[in-house]
């Protein structure tokens, strides 16, 4: 069972102490080189380029078109470095874009707002939630987004300002910042759905067959919980701040869709306290099903072991040896000793049953 | 046992990407077609009609009489779309209506009020909790309510109107939209009283006579008591944001029954978490029980082996068949073990009894 | 065992969907005939009488002297509706004190004060504790207080009035509405005290000798106390808006005894708490002993049965009636056996005392 | 084992429905007689004697120097009585000096502040936590402190005056009262070394070697703790309460070392929380342990009588008197007996091992 | 098992009562002689010396330059007090620097402000969290930092201002106080990845193989989880409070990087409730799978002691010697019994596996 939360403290590289801003790529290397990607639009017009080199979308920053650069693969200090430069972006950023294993978080620079958020795939074959991280820039006129690996949780928001369906393709960046948000919250839904389902395949026989597997599911899914948690918990703050923030960069039209996302994030956080509530009390459940099933074991034993200790007593008596053993010699010894046995069993079976142990 | 709470949470067929305000339907098709009916009023005039088609509603929203169009199902998208369009509603206010997973919400949009509540029936034959989405739009002389499907839950505030009792026809689409939240709330006391009896039922016997279905019944219990409180939670902020808001929709008289329907909530809030603390200390006891009736299994086994596993013996001794064992040979022997075998299992009885076992 | 806390949720005969301020009874009837009793004074005269008819107390109500009305009885919606009318008092607040089952409450009309509260008693016949309701209606130059049935603890207020003790002739109508909800504080400490008691009687021999009524009491204490913190909880907020208010009709030295009477609420509520931190540790207590003994018991069994069921062993092997078997004719077997029996038991009995079982 | 914690709710003498500021003492009369000291000092002069009379402190009040009032005993409602109308002290206040089971607060009345506090003690002969209700209150240039009973607490306070050391003779009487309250809770960190030598104490073995007592220890603890925190954590406020007040009775200089008595109150509240989880987590441990125990008693069982138990079954086959049993003739029959029991035992023992239970 | 977390709360020398602002060293002495180190620079300039006496940093003070006086041993009282005298620091400030068993704090004395952090080593030899006291005090061009041992943490800073790399040499006194703080926090991720191993490894074979090393392990993790929270939960108000405050000697040009280092602070919080959450878990998993093992314990004695116990009885049976048993002398009898045997022994295994206990 690998550990993906425990996972997540580990700061790989950086050496404590080091200048802040120190442009060092923390985390799993997930894709070989970095891909960029160049869309840019307004309502008429609609370009999208991939890019060899990171200079081809400087350009683009002081066109009035909404331009939106997508980079997957976060460990080329590089591009980083001169993204960072062109658009002005604060060093301590750029660290917080290469380190992936951030806390999710939204600054406001005034310039620009810089958004970090966690994605969260389900990864069938190893059978857990793997997260990416995901960070948002975006100013007047641009929308810059990084990515761990190429991923297709921004692939509809694509096709929608490809198509020019929907509003967006009337909308300025803080909409397109919105659209890439809103993806990667609905994204969650589908996690939340996996684990709804895998809480109901374990629920099913949780009191009728309690097994000790259900132990160890019941284990994984606390610690999946408790991931979740800690990378859905602090996107209520950043997105209310965004909401309620005085920054210019973010239209009034756009703040009803926000408090949309937001909603939408209450939401999943309401649902996984639900499933927290749920599966600890499976838990609880589990245990008391586990403590019936030993009792009733021991009521079988208890009820063997009491009716035939006394009678093998009574055998071993009638086994002496002795002498003088008046019984041995009558002739309906032999039956009487069978219906003390008889009594014995048929009276003690009678106290279990109105002990209700039958 | 259906999963209700986990149900919740399935967005059905919505895919995440899709531009927000698509209408889609989620959730479960519960009456086939929709059902529209109007009321208009106001203190002298009463006027209600069945309409056809939802067009039939639409010149009623420029009079000055107080007008409600309830919507019985709401996955039809062409009639949410085109009060959307009529009304001026918002497209995310509509996606919300049609998608019946949403968490109980309010939004004030300035022209109107859109409210979003559970509306929660007990379910005989299946023995479970079943909540139903309401929505209500209000603005300055009309009341939009949306049902899943057609229910008796307003039929109360419809007489009152047609009979003019109580102030309803005096007053306007504010105290109207209050009372249909009023009858919501009032139901939920219904649930209350029916949990109030399971758990009174099931309180019965609990310590005299634990069963293991009383541990499916815990269970279940705690599980409807989460959706409860999934359901009902939210309202206390939709309402407290109604009664607290600076909406010019909302009079002055209005607020103080809004104030009435606040407390009724946090009443049913108080009586759930009443509940949750009662039946996890049921649980405790439940358990307690168990092993109270463990032990006492315990006790007669060890009673009935530790009396009789050393007479055991004592009889096996003399049935062994050395050939010089003198004491066969005595004329009292066969009676000098009755007296040990006796001795012994009074002492062990009297040990018993002071260890308070007996 | 009856249940109390539960009972608090019935609503009785509303039905659900009724007008707002509609006036029935919800609760039992605790009195046959609804008593009216009249008090009247100032700093310097006094006039105290019992009005068969509540008419007779509408005169009072211009009088520049402080009018106390107290009424045993709250199911006659008839006198309710009267004072209502001449008091002005809004229907919500009538439509409260006919039922019963409310949560204690404060609310300021500008005119008058209304305020909800819970008597608690102590029954001693049935060993639980009983709520009533009692709500206090206070303006300018009146108070009307409403209990459920006569009861005598508004007796010392009334008698420290017809004596013109302490300051409460000198003061207004707000200061008779403190020493009223000051009588009903106060009394919560005599069920604190008969909680303590019974804390203590339980407490004595717990860990030394744990029985199953112990786990009953602890049951019961833990609902009671569930009970008491659903009646005493929210008076916090009630009298904190009660001093911080900003109502005329509560003048600044009433504040400071205000004040004091919250620092009372705050040491109930404080007690509550302790209290249930007692009882569950006690439970915890009571469950570690019952397993400490089930394991002494576990031990006795240990022990008698793995010394004498290897002695049975070898008594059962020299009874077998091989006909070669050398050590049945040797003249020191039968010692030999006792020996062998002795060595065993020996042993065995200081391989325990070395584990401690002994 | 005395209950202190449930013993603070006891409100003895009082009657509930008494005039509010009626003196009457509350609690256990620790003193005979009250003993009264003046101490009179500015940053020249110095004056300190004990007064037969309380009268003999009055000529102090309306000197410019700073006069310090110590009365150990506040049960003689005589001498209280006669303080609170020459320092014109509310009512209110002397009935919770007089009442010794009051929570811990702070009052400001402009002229005077009043604050009620804890002091706790070690009783080594009883092994528990004792409570001191201590009260004070000062002016411009007066401090008065009231203990229940003749204590050493304020004694180094005392000589810093007498000496002039440190800087309390320059400071007011805001300063006084500040050095007092510093000393109580530098008592506190006393009981927590007490405590934290119990909880080192009882955690040597408590894997090893748990024992009945333990769970006694534990207990106490539990109880200790919860009666602490509710004497200690309401100060957090009181201390805050004077720094951040408005009064003009303390002094700017005075506030940073209120300051820093309300950093140690923070410090004492942690600690007990920490002490909380330790010794909830030591109870966890106990039971594990216990448990532990047990599962060795049950594998020690489970061993011999799955060895025994079938051997004992092949003796008893061949001590059956069958005329016709072939192998009892068998010159090997025997020999053959016990390899069959040496073999069965050792295969047992091989699965035992196996299993990991030897 | 040595206890950190209790250790805390000593306080050795300091006497209650005592006048605040007394120099008296709290904790172990650490190192032997007090080291002093002064590092004073600018953009262009830089120069560092070893100090023998502490008069010798004195002339620094008024420089404009920066100028870092560490002091490696705090039990020295000559040398914080003339540290006090010569900075102006309050006494307060320096009893709370020579007393190491303190709160992180932060207090801002508008000269200067002074910060006390804990700084966290883990000694590998004992395999335990080691917590050191760290208090920096800076003003307008100079900051104190006092360790209570030479410690290579605050190396990476030196090594950026001998080197000039980074901003370090262009910013103020309040960069380098951060820098300081940075490197701290920086440090306890250290520490986040030793726990993070532990856990890793507890975990494996939790479920499988439960030893009672697990349960001591466990009980360890959470001591030092409760030690880490404790000195790293207060850190937050102290960042927090350094960032929000208004004091002219924070640069806004700084104040970034301080939410930056707030940042970190609340990933590692984030992380130790995480890890809490986790032991706790395992807890519950450690006694499920113990309390699974005696499940299977039990069965095991109950299969063999059932299936035996009435064999052996039936061999006691023929085991008697009545003269008169007419089974004796038949010539199948001795096959018979053997043929009970088995079908008995079959249909106990045939019910056993029904059960699903084989």
């Amino acid at each position: 069972m690998e550990m993906n939360a425990v996972r997540l403290i580990r700061r790989g590289g950086k050496k404590p102490g080091l200048p802040p801003g120190t442009l060092i790529h923390v985390g799993k290397k997930k894709i070989e080189k970095a891909k960029i990607t160049i869309i840019d639009y307004d309502e008429k017009r609609f370009q999208e380029k991939e890019a060899k080199r990171i200079e081809e979308c400087f350009p683009f920053k002081d066109k009035p078109t909404v331009t939106w650069v997508n980079i997957d693969g976060v460990h080329e200090t590089d591009i980083i470095e001169k993204i960072g430069k062109h658009f002005g972006v604060h060093p301590l950023v750029l660290e917080d874009i290469m380190n992936t294993e951030q806390r999710p978080k939204m600054e406001d620079f005034g310039e620009y707002i810089f958004i970090l958020l966690k994605m969260l795939y389900y990864d069938d074959k190893k059978d857990e939630i793997v997260t990416e991280q995901i960070s948002i820039i975006f100013g007047t006129n641009f929308v810059i987004s990084f990515q761990e690996r190429e991923g297709d949780v921004f692939n509809l928001v694509r096709e929608r300002i490809r198509n020019g369906k929907g509003r967006i393709r009337k909308m300025d960046s803080d909409y397109l910042a919105y659209a890439l948000m809103d993806s990667i919250v609905d994204h969650y839904f589908i996690i939340l759905e996996k684990l709804s389902e895998k809480i109901e395949n374990m629920e099913e026989g949780l009191i009728s067959n309690p097994r000790s597997e259900t132990l160890q599911t019941i284990h994984k899914l606390k610690r999946e919980m408790i991931l979740l948690r800690k990378s859905v918990w602090p996107l209520r703050e950043v997105i209310s701040g965004l909401e309620r923030g005085e920054s210019s960069l973010i239209k009034k039209a756009t703040k009803i869709y926000l408090r949309d996302v937001y909603d939408h994030t209450i939401q999943v956080i309401d649902t996984i306290e639900t499933f927290r509530d749920m599966v600890s009390g499976m838990l609880d459940i589990y245990l008391s099903s586990v403590s019936n099933k030993m009792n009733e074991v021991m009521k079988v034993l208890t009820i063997i072991a009491t009716i035939f200790i006394p009678l093998t007593f009574i055998a071993g008596i009638y086994g002496m040896n002795f002498e003088y053993m008046p019984e041995l010699g009558w002739v309906w010894g032999y039956l009487m000793v069978w219906i003390i046995v008889v009594v014995i069993a048929l009276s003690m079976a009678f106290y279990f049953r109105r002990k209700e142990w039958l």
